[in-house]
């Protein structure tokens, strides 16, 4: 349920890459995770050797530098310096942007919550916050429509990390049934091609304990 | 008073280049604005030719694929994928999590309120958003002061990314006399050495209308 951690396993599956996945919460705030990343947020991604890679972007940024650029077509980032600030926008929109108006909310308000204990933050859901999140959410649908209708891939003629970026966080809002697909159906034809790759398999498989996906999450064609 | 927009001026400025600055309050939401950066957030960095370049830290890495890498040792950006990705968390610290728990109420409370109209959310400022902020700020100065201790420069042995945006975040702070540097010496003798460079002299000649600075505020020894 962490829209960035989504976006780099997408990213890591795109480059044939198994990682060794960790579930950490970060509200309990242990001791050796903040050793890891003071900031207590997901993804951190550690390799055999050299510090904790800390954040989605900056993740994503070293796995362009130590494994994209000999990607050739595959890689994941854009060749030039004005493109590739196009990409770096984008995924700072999902990430971030949307992260912060909509995503965030409804995965505390309607997941964490449940999971939290009372003094770290648990309880009933927000109404009002919902109800919010569910007003920005549709001008953000509205946003990918239409990047969906003037490009081949969100970003441009390219897939590139800007496409799992967004995928990787409407996998999260769809699984809770929040994303209203039929009034932006440019946006559901490029989510279903991102969906139907296989690095995206793994994510369509995995259930929240005592929150079932809804009906269509795991179809390729819904 | 944007720390993403002094920290690219600050960039641009180690770089030499001397940048048209264009005023936009980006509450009112102008048209053409919105056309440059659908987000409508600060900084937009505009070329001679090419799309609008927007954000912060999408700008910086521009400016690295532009100029960095044609700076040799006044390159700001490092040089292997581990040490970038460490500059990279710390700009983003400062530009995203800094802003987001303390510069942001504190700008928009006690300056931006002031030239809101009231229906664009101006008016009195909320004392509880201003008191949030300081008890956060707390933690984050002890941050840069043990970041300060721990290395020559914030993100380690040289000059980067990092040191600009930290200073260009808390330059504004320091402006509205929020910053308790006594409390941090070795974050004030980190600050005093940024603070000393000729990029940085326009911004401490700058005043914001009706807001004089704290008195030290342009001091390169306070």
């Amino acid at each position: 349920m962490s829209a960035a951690s989504r976006f780099v396993r997408l990213v890591l599956g795109e480059y044939a890459e198994r990682p060794e996945l960790l579930d950490e919460r970060p509200w309990e705030r242990r001791r050796d995770f903040l050793a890891l990343n003071p900031a207590a947020t997901l993804p951190v991604l550690i390799e055999d050797s050299g510090p904790p890679i800390v954040g989605g972007m900056v993740i994503a940024e070293y796995l362009d530098e130590t494994r994209g650029v000999f990607q050739r077509d595959k890689r994941l980032q854009a060749e030039t310096p004005a493109e590739r600030a196009e990409v770096r926008r984008l995924v700072d929109w999902f990430l971030a942007k949307l992260e912060n108006e909509v995503t965030r909310y409804l995965v505390r308000e309607r997941v964490f919550k449940q999971e939290m204990r009372p003094e770290e933050g648990g309880g009933a859901p927000d109404a009002s916050a919902i109800r919010a999140a569910r007003a920005n959410l549709k001008h953000h649908m509205r946003y990918v429509g239409w990047l969906a209708e003037s490009r081949n891939w969100l970003s441009g003629d390219r897939l590139s990390y800007a496409d799992f970026a967004a995928a990787g966080a409407l996998s999260i809002l769809d699984y809770l049934g929040e994303v209203a697909w039929d009034t932006e159906p440019l946006a559901k034809e490029w989510y279903m091609r991102v969906k139907s790759r296989p690095s995206f398999r793994p994510l369509l498989t995995e259930r929240v304990r005592g929150i079932p996906p809804v009906a269509h999450y795991a179809e390729l064609d819904f």
